[in-house]
């Protein structure tokens, strides 16, 4: 079966936990919305009467459409290996997720404290205060929580001994702050060394690699959910 | 088996949607952190090293530490009815959940926009544009996304012929939205009818309906997640 992601073409956002997840699976999916009148499809499918999703991303395999991001990711997790197959360890799993989730969106609203709908320029004052708070009182918080579970854990990933989707998505948090608050996560990187070893050994994982020197990895940019504003990395 | 409970004592909070459903399931359960030394509990709980959570609420159920709302949730619906047992059906409940945890995240930054950690009146000017903001766009979105759910559903509930686990969340989240946006809600409600008749034939279910007059049930209040400014209902 070939997969069809639906997302928005120009950015990583959401959209990249569940590429992530494709690529380390090897798995067959087209990534819609990048090619040919793919974002009119997008839209359209949106329209659903049955399972619409609020918004992207969305994935169609075979005769499910699933969105959510942690939600596609629980679904590939258990039909692409990448999570375990006993029920405890597939809810371990999807917590840590949804807690990548929540940090996510806690990254997002940085730069975006007011509305979601308004301009970064319109809200600066506001993301200046709520950037500050991120990297002073949250981003340590998430940080160390993972950290523990690691260190717990000892198999050099979140769960057991084999990579899941949990370590793809905290892979590209660790990658998205290092754009988005280099010189605070160059302070936080010493405190965290198991989080930022994990990044790099998913980093280096076969398809992983090929995956991120591939013109399919979208590059960060300003318009993604992390975002580089100089005055937000204190 | 006796499930137990675990979450901030004083308030409804994330821990309420995980009552409703064990209410619903006729389940037996404890609600720790509200007995005497509940919360010394419950914090040692949380230094846990296998599978540790993030942040309350969680449960025990045997063996088991599940964290997360949704997941929390997900692992309820199958368990006790409280979800179809067909992947599709799961998987789209499970959907609905998430897409609600993204409404609930965004009502409780109505009131706390910049920091989680700081009090309200030191972020009331911030919480004002993100209040008018959520009326205006974000809280009309949402409700036309599930009044659209339960039209093409036509069963009066969001998935199929049953009451689902997301049926009482959307419940949860209308009285909590009446509670802190009165004004906003006499509005709103006139066109979601079919929102406002779920959370109704949900309120009006035997169990739910001695749960909510029992005291068990901790009564809305300026401690949770939503909370009545009479500032922030424009």
């Amino acid at each position: 079966m070939r997969y069809e992601l639906y997302y928005w073409p120009e950015i990583q956002g959401r959209g990249e936990y569940v590429r992530l997840a494709l690529e380390e699976a090897g798995a067959s999916y087209v990534d819609v919305a990048r090619g040919r009148g793919g974002s009119e499809k997008m839209l359209a499918l949106m329209e659903a009467r049955r399972t619409p999703p609020f918004a992207p991303p969305f994935l169609k395999a075979g005769k499910l459409m699933i969105a959510q991001t942690a939600n596609i990711l629980l679904y590939l997790g258990e039909r692409e290996g990448l999570a375990p197959a006993n029920a405890a360890g597939a809810l371990w799993t999807h917590q840590l997720q949804l807690t990548l989730a929540d940090f996510i969106v806690e990254i997002h609203d940085t730069h975006h404290p007011i509305g979601s709908g308004l301009y970064y320029e319109d809200q600066k004052k506001e993301a200046k205060r709520r950037a500050a708070d991120f990297i002073d009182n949250r981003a340590p918080k998430f940080l160390r929580y993972f950290e523990r579970v690691l260190e717990a854990n000892r198999g050099g990933f979140l769960v057991g001994r084999r990579v899941t989707y949990a370590d793809l998505s905290l892979f590209q948090v660790i990658a998205g702050m290092r754009y988005a608050f280099p010189k605070a996560m160059k302070r936080l990187e010493g405190k965290h060394k198991r989080v930022v070893a994990l990044h790099d050994r998913v980093a280096s994982r076969p398809r992983i690699l090929a995956y991120l020197e591939s013109p399919r990895r979208i590059p960060f940019n300003q318009m993604g959910i992390f975002r580089h504003y100089k005055e937000l990395d204190a």
